[in-house]
């Protein structure tokens, strides 16, 4: 596979085959899914063999290239109502991931528009390349635009994954720390483990010893003593959607972060691509969040850890209040309150 | 066993030997472990097969007990070099927790008045049973004086286990939660499942699974999310250590959940006998902080969770400043601030 990451591959085209690596047993081990019909892609979304917003998005752009290669249409109008299919499946998969909808839109602008079979089939797949392309261009600027706001030799907390595996590479808060580290080898992350799902533990800690950058995997619930000890000098977090004014969605325990962050006077950084702001919505409070199966909670792995049959709550993410959002870093720049004019501003720009 | 619990057992003589409900592997097996010897109830402690301030407590007075049955000694002078000995053996299994050195403080006293040996071993024996039936006492007064504390129908987050296993029975904070459930049966609470040991997943939920208090688990990150929702009306946690100002040593986590129930002003009380209390610390920042080994954090159970090398910080504990603690429930009543004085009062009432 190209190396995307640069040292972590998440996703790519390997002929008519979308391959990816299989994020659910990482780091154990390194094995890559092969699919050829855009419900594998669903199910792989679902399931979260493959996950994070800006990956969610390429994923679900070679899914619909993939449902145009399946379908065995002769005119645009079959075919049109196969894509159609695949799209609602697809975007089905996931609720809170803004560049879901967002990518199969971009692939919507090209078959939506009456044409050749063939040559859609060709664009689509085109398309989904270029997404991926320009994901990981754009994790590149974000890291460029980032990198600076850090003091020398700083301790970054991040929470979750939203590294080269959340994205086509690079990564977005993790891109930043990249950039960071390329140009300061004196810094040190904090990892989240991140439960339930353990993204941080075993995908970011993976990433970060890939590259070589030092980092200490803590629980979820350390990270307060750190902050009290005065041993975080930032943090930076990706996201999942972004509403008009700058309320952030990631992955749960991140509005906890956020919290504690203001308590100690430390900055809070979010590093997305614009395509996670969704201008549509006024705020946070109507960003969907995904309520995902108790046994996440209950398991540990294949290891049970609560007894059979207790009782779980399992939101998938939570909403952090643009109040507690330091800046928003995106490949057209750094943004700062009011979001609902910069954020604009940036959208428009694109 | 004697039911302690109400429904829970957590450590009691029978015959000559120390009898404890092994709480690594709960709630998936239910095992008993007989000690005939003060190591093997040191390595108990240390391999939180025992854990909870108030439990450690009774197993190192019962410990103290098996080190004067074991000695051959047949005058007083080999005797206490044997009781020395287990002392400072029991003492150095866990820094954090306080009743671990009031307890054995309280053998010391028998022991420590030059006296007939056969006596001595009677009396050592009577004392940890005294203490273990005292401790049992207190949690119910502490359940008495904490109950009205709490709305009707109050939603209630709990950190880690303070329950009938973290004592000799019934439980500090879950005693407090039990006494509000006889006079409430609309109570509800939220259970965090405290990584990386998961006390709260696996004995918290399991002791209000027994007692059928309706409760539901979440991951230590998640409180954040109901907090700012809303739906959490009080927080009420046990600890590990408390000083003289106020500040509580808890769990890894506690302080966190402090400063969001801060930040959402909610209650925060902390339920602990008075022999948790230690006057002779001005502050926390003079509590010893547990670093306990990495392998609970990169692993659960036989589950690999992060790649083999993966660095990582394990602090046991944490540190709540008394700014953040609205009332600290003790045996004595409910003590607010300012803690040194009220504190104060209530060790000297004892």
């Amino acid at each position: 596979m190209t190396k995307t990451g640069y040292n972590v591959k998440t996703i790519e085209w390997q002929n008519d085959e979308v391959v990816m690596i299989d994020q659910r047993i990482l780091p154990l081990e390194e094995t890559y899914i092969h699919h050829r019909t855009w419900q594998e892609v669903a199910d792989s979304i679902k399931t979260m063999a493959i996950r994070g917003a800006p990956a969610i998005g390429v994923a679900a752009a070679m899914g619909m290239a993939l449902a145009a290669m399946q379908s065995p249409a002769a005119t645009y109008e079959e075919l049109k109502e196969d894509l159609d299919k695949a799209a609602r499946g697809l975007y089905e998969t996931r609720p809170t991931a803004y560049n879901l909808g967002w990518a199969l839109g971009q692939q919507a602008r090209i078959y939506e528009k009456e044409g050749d079979p063939g040559q859609i089939r060709q664009r689509l797949k085109q398309r989904s390349q270029e997404i991926l392309d320009e994901d990981v261009a754009m994790c590149v600027a974000m890291g460029e635009h980032g990198a600076p706001l850090f003091p020398e030799g700083a301790c970054i907390l991040t929470h979750c994954n939203a590294g080269a595996l959340a994205t086509g590479g690079y990564g977005t808060a993790l891109g930043v720390i990249r950039s960071v580290f390329k140009r300061d080898k004196n810094i040190k992350v904090y990892v989240d483990e991140t439960r339930p799902f353990l993204q941080g533990a075993r995908l970011t800690a993976w990433e970060l010893g890939q590259e070589g950058i030092p980092y200490c995997l803590i629980t979820d619930n350390m990270s307060g003593y750190f902050f009290k000890k005065g041993e975080i000098d930032a943090v930076v977090v990706g996201s999942d959607r972004i509403a008009a004014n700058g309320d952030v969605a990631n992955k749960i325990g991140t509005y906890t972060v956020s919290v504690l962050a203001k308590a100690h006077g430390v900055p809070f950084y979010v590093a997305a691509p614009t395509s996670t702001v969704d201008l549509s919505l006024p705020d946070g409070d109507h960003i969907p969040i995904e309520e995902r199966e108790p046994a996440e909670v209950t398991r540990f792995r294949d290891c049970e850890c609560a007894a059979p049959g207790t009782p779980v709550c399992n939101p998938a993410f939570d909403v952090t209040p643009h109040e507690n959002v330091t800046a928003i870093i995106t490949e057209a720049g750094v943004h700062r309150e009011p979001y609902a004019e910069s954020l604009a501003a940036a959208k428009k720009g694109k």
